[in-house]
């Protein structure tokens, strides 16, 4: 196939807004499942949707030999909300190629991403007529309202519609441009709110300045009680499920000599202050856990001066756990923790708001293996392991359910501009992803003896 | 005079509604004022305004004979506003008489309080043909939104029209019901604000969790060093030049009596856990300085969860101050503490949002005897020396001044709803403060042997 002819499919899909957060696109979601069911029943596949709770999950399988391995590749067709509309410097749902990119909202996050994996199924096909796979599709349409319906999907359809060997998933993005990379662990997430009361209102404080106690000294101790000035992490036992990762893994992470300067230009922060200051930079941003203050808030913050001592305070404090945390042996461990440091007159609520698993990929199965050599062979550059420092709640739901390693290779970039104006993805990565797949789908089945 | 004739005046007076914060009100405002210049020039008083920023202040004497005392009476004619007025159950500026207490907005905050001085003077002046002491009213309308001219005008007037031997105000409130009190103290203040800033925006906290400071932490630090356990202050000089108490202030705090559960109930909070453990509540709440987070703010406060690390953390942290402690000298102090706890790369910045003096009353002038047994007196009962936990800008501003003591004895009750709905002043307390003042003032020239 021509470079036009890999393009062109994904330059028709990015013009329909597919937001799935926003009511009124629920026709341009529709749309988008039809374009994708088009799509690839034109590619000789079988193609249907699967309901989900707010959007349909569009799924697609052709089954070429059923000694073959069975490949599920995930992706997620709707995309974030475009505003500020007025930061974008083109229409965000009028793909542009331009610098050798293609500009549009979703490009990258993830509809280029895996129209890689469709387009590299399709070569295939046209190349030899048939495929070196089973390969099957999973693309839903609540990625970015959080996977509202994958577990239950998962839970529904892991035996049938979704069993397979391998999961392959590309919704993040290489080490650096030229550097391909594969992302062999998530973090997990804990997310909690804490409000604390001393008072049914707020009081004068002059008061009662000198009596009553400050619900806020109460949340800053409570903070201050959390980690410790080296960044550890003060919950009891906290740590003591966490995994390290295997010597190869680390010795990847070295490779890269990050520096301080690097993270800080990436993320445009002044110092490098959080985390465990023993480890190395890539150990605390992919192989260690965190604990951060998300939000603080409590009595008065208009301008001027309110002469009050606050009724109550809150905050919002999450916690980024690696494999083998268990967010509910750490929220247990975090609430008494928490308990212990309230004065017994105040009242304190604890709320559990959100958590996601960890996910740590078995880079001992020979199929990684294989994907580096592939990427290695395709950017002519050694590919590295790297890892991810947010989560992806669906990766574990998954990979849990299905009983499959989940190989996560990113063909975006880290300045691709991701839920913000200007969304874009390289040609040159689009291009290389599809060659990466092919490559890979072909020599798949020679690894192992079972298949 | 009769009880009619001193109240009548008054309840006219409430039906103003005198607010000094709300522009459309400027014509009440000048209502007020035109109401008091007839009323003392009725009495045979010289009256007029005194230029304010915002509102003129009403000025009136009589100079009897300059051989006797002359008095300064301060008052203030402005009200604060009247909502929530669905709470309110009469209309706020429609007095009521009912339950022995007059019902209005301003009743006790200040009309009622310095009316009973005015009625006083008119009583004497019916009841004798002439004054005791020589005259003066100050009675402001800028004291609801700080005093802004008062500074000005006790430059531009202290050795003319006010100046005195004696400053009077009735601007606070009796120890509690049927125990009156003289209160010989007020604090200070200084009102910061602080900003502490670790990146351009907020921070996804996957990606930097782990390597990216947080400024909630820096913030609970600093609020937690500025505190010791025991509640002590812990910005270095602190409490360098703190007077204490005298013996006599001392053994009239103890012999209140005072009850945590007393206090507690008083302010609607659970528990005693601010200010120095060590000393005494009323020390705590009178004589020792305080320091408060008047609030906090950071990250995300809406609902749900977002997972960032704020690029910028906040509070409103306050300091009461007692004398002689000097704001200048403690800010100073404050900020390079402040300053020292934060760590080189982060940014901070610190504003200086408030200030008032502290105020302590020379209580060894014997003035402070003679009112305590007028006290005594008209209400069978000990008074007793009371502190202000609060500030009232003007009072140190004045007396400091006019170099007088300034004699502050408060007709309210604790439960008068100041600032609140249903504002009330207790028929008791009216008719007794007029008793009162004219018992004091009748006796004032016996004191001292320069008059």
């Amino acid at each position: 196939m021509t470079n036009e002819e890999l393009l062109n499919p994904l330059l028709e899909f990015l013009k329909i807004p597919s937001i799935s957060t926003l009511l009124e696109r629920k026709p341009d979601m529709i749309q988008a499942q039809d374009f994708l069911i088009n799509l690839f029943e034109s590619m000789g596949l079988s193609a249907f949707t699967i309901p989900g709770k707010k959007h349909d999950a569009v799924y697609a399988f052709k089954n070429q030999d059923l000694r073959l391995p069975t490949v599920l590749i995930y992706g997620h067709y709707d995309v974030q909300p475009e505003d500020p509309l007025d930061e974008w410097k083109t229409a965000p749902f009028e793909p542009i190629v331009k610098d050798n990119a293609i500009y549009a909202r979703g490009v990258t996050d993830n509809k280029g991403q895996f129209m890689a994996h469709v387009m590299a199924i399709k070569s295939l096909i046209e190349r030899d007529g048939k495929l070196p796979v089973n390969i099957k599709f999973l693309i839903e349409g609540e990625e970015e309202i959080g996977s509202v319906s994958v577990a239950e999907m998962a839970k529904t359809h892991a035996d049938k519609l979704f069993s397979c060997h391998y999961l392959i998933v590309s919704d993040s993005e290489m080490y650096a441009k030229g550097r391909p990379s594969i992302d062999i662990s998530l973090r997990g997430l804990l997310y909690t709110e804490i409000e604390i009361e001393t008072s049914e209102q707020d009081l004068h404080s002059g008061q009662f300045g000198g009596v009553a106690d400050n619900p806020a000294n109460i949340l800053a101790n409570v903070i201050m009680q959390l980690k410790d000035e080296g960044g550890r992490v003060y919950i009891p036992d906290f740590y003591e499920y966490v995994i390290w990762p295997t010597k190869e893994e680390l010795a990847d992470y070295k490779s890269l000599g990050t520096t301080a300067t690097q993270i800080m230009e990436e993320g445009h922060f002044y110092g490098i202050g959080g985390g465990e200051h023993e480890y190395s930079l890539n150990e605390r941003r992919w192989s260690r856990p965190t604990l951060d203050v998300n939000g603080i808030w409590g009595g008065y913050q208009g301008e001027g001066s309110k002469t009050i001592i606050p009724s109550r305070a809150s905050a919002k404090i999450s916690m980024r756990l690696v494999p083998n945390q268990d967010p509910n042996f750490i929220y247990e461990k975090f609430e008494d923790h928490v308990r212990s440091l309230i004065p017994p007159y105040a009242r304190v609520s604890i709320k559990r708001l959100a958590d996601a698993l960890p996910y740590k990929a078995p880079t001992t199965d020979p199929s990684f293996g294989l994907l580096k050599s592939c990427l290695k062979e395709v950017w002519g550059v050694d590919p590295v392991y790297t890892g991810v420092g947010g989560s992806i709640g669906f990766v574990p739901v998954l990979a849990n359910a299905l009983k499959v390693p989940c190989l996560m290779v990113g063909f975006g970039l880290p300045d691709d501009n991701l839920h913000s104006p200007n969304e874009k993805l390289n040609l040159e990565n689009y291009y290389n992803g599809i060659k990466v797949m092919m490559k890979f789908l072909t020599d798949l089945p020679s690894l192992s003896p079972k298949f």
